[in-house]
């Protein structure tokens, strides 16, 4: 099942144990919602290296002998350019490792994952790729939003508020459509303008809307508003990163949920 | 973190083990892809209602005792109308089972896991609802196609070819768009008109596409060409289902790691 990409590396050298990458998902955050591959890439990493979204309690699932690095990336701090990323991961596959690349949600969705694999690959390295549950798809679950519904979304898009140039020039036009859902990552920080342009592109402003904070994490908080009224509430309930963004008549699930939390004495 | 909804069960009832439903995604096909809580929840249920695409690995991962249901579910034929998996649940719960939902990929991603979701919040049974690797993530990274890339795809689209009509009437011009890219699930059947309908609204026949089948088992296969030559490729190829198949510039990776395999003698 997992395809292997050794162009340079000559069987000799491979059978005498030559260094791999291994891109694997952690999740949204919950350590329960690893996939077992993962748990079992974790408890074998010789040297790991991992975003600062990766929960602590998955990072102490690490064997004590594992050298770890911490690559940061947030919004625009990164602790290591993407570049030296890729050069450190090569050179430590070189130098024979095993290496654990541990990245927030799943690889290749806003992960910078396809980037890796492609630098991987023009370097000869043998290189797996396990993927993980997405933040969208865990805020799903855990704020009870489906992303699809028979009556209510054929479909489901997701954008990053945050675009490579920083500025958030998206798609308006195709992501402004009704019967879809909308998912944003990282959108909190242009969370006013982003309300403001799917309202101009033809949404109304009574869409449904949620923001999650830290989805499936023990400090999730959901905030379910509409297009017009999200970005007060989210300032006014003083919303911190990480979040994403929900947008389209699914939320109306969520209402009923809780609606129901509410009445049992749950909430 | 996970949330109860019980509102027509008195305290009593609860504490004296009214049942419950777990609404829960089993992956993509490869058991160890599975999360954590997934089996975790499987080891200890008591009854399962199971769908056909369920492999048979993760079905031998229940308590011998467990009774088992299956439901189908395989484009028509449904081996239970959804409306008869609704009461079956609602009745079994309660009767003060925990009921264990296992649907292949995510619940709330093509799975109809919303309208489950409503049908036992509106009978006041407490349910819990866990993501799973859906299909397209599992696919993206076993055949090696990031969902979103830098340079390549600012977004991703999921979608169904099978419609709750019969038809495939999407929303083809906000499909139709450059910088993004898009999954369709049960797209095989409708092959052909979806990949005309794509280039009718504005995609170049030579956009990049794939088809994948049994996305991370270990029949997997990958077909790769453009829209224009797909249809023909797959029938050519006995593609069958199930399936995803992914359109955009990003498919150029797959090609990248492949043209890799071959040199090295993977392929």
């Amino acid at each position: 099942m997992e395809m292997i990409c050794a162009r340079n590396l000559d069987p000799a050298r491979r059978s005498a144990g030559a260094g791999e990458v291994y891109l694997v998902g952690a999740g949204p955050g919950d350590p329960e919602l690893l996939t077992l591959r993962a748990l079992r890439l974790i408890q074998d990493a010789d040297v790991v290296l991992y975003d600062s979204l990766i929960a602590p309690e998955i990072l102490e699932l690490l064997p004590r002998t594992a050298e770890r690095i911490h690559v940061g990336k947030r919004r625009n701090r990164h602790t290591l350019p993407q570049e030296q990323i890729h050069t450190l991961m090569i050179e430590m596959a070189r130098s024979g490792r095993r290496v654990l690349r541990l990245k927030a949600g799943d690889p290749f969705i806003f992960g910078r994952g396809g980037e890796e694999l492609e630098a991987l690959t023009a370097a000869g390295i043998a290189c797996h790729v396990v993927p993980g549950i997405t933040a969208a798809i865990g805020a799903s679950a855990s704020a009870r939003i489906p992303l699809t519904h028979r009556n209510l979304a054929q479909s489901c898009t997701f954008v990053t508020g945050h675009q490579q140039d920083g500025s958030s020039e998206l798609d308006w036009a195709a992501l402004a459509r009704s019967r879809q859902t909308l998912v944003i990552y990282m959108g909190l920080h242009g969370l006013e303008n982003l309300c403001a342009r799917l309202i101009e592109h033809g949404l109304g402003p009574d869409t449904a809307a949620a923001i999650i904070q830290q989805a499936t994490r023990p400090e999730q908080r959901v905030v379910v508003g509409t297009l017009q009224s999200l970005p007060e509430q989210a300032v006014a309930e003083g919303i911190k990163a990480p979040t994403v963004i929900m947008v389209g008549d699914v939320v109306s699930v969520h209402r009923q949920s809780s609606l129901c939390r509410e009445e049992s004495g749950h909430a």
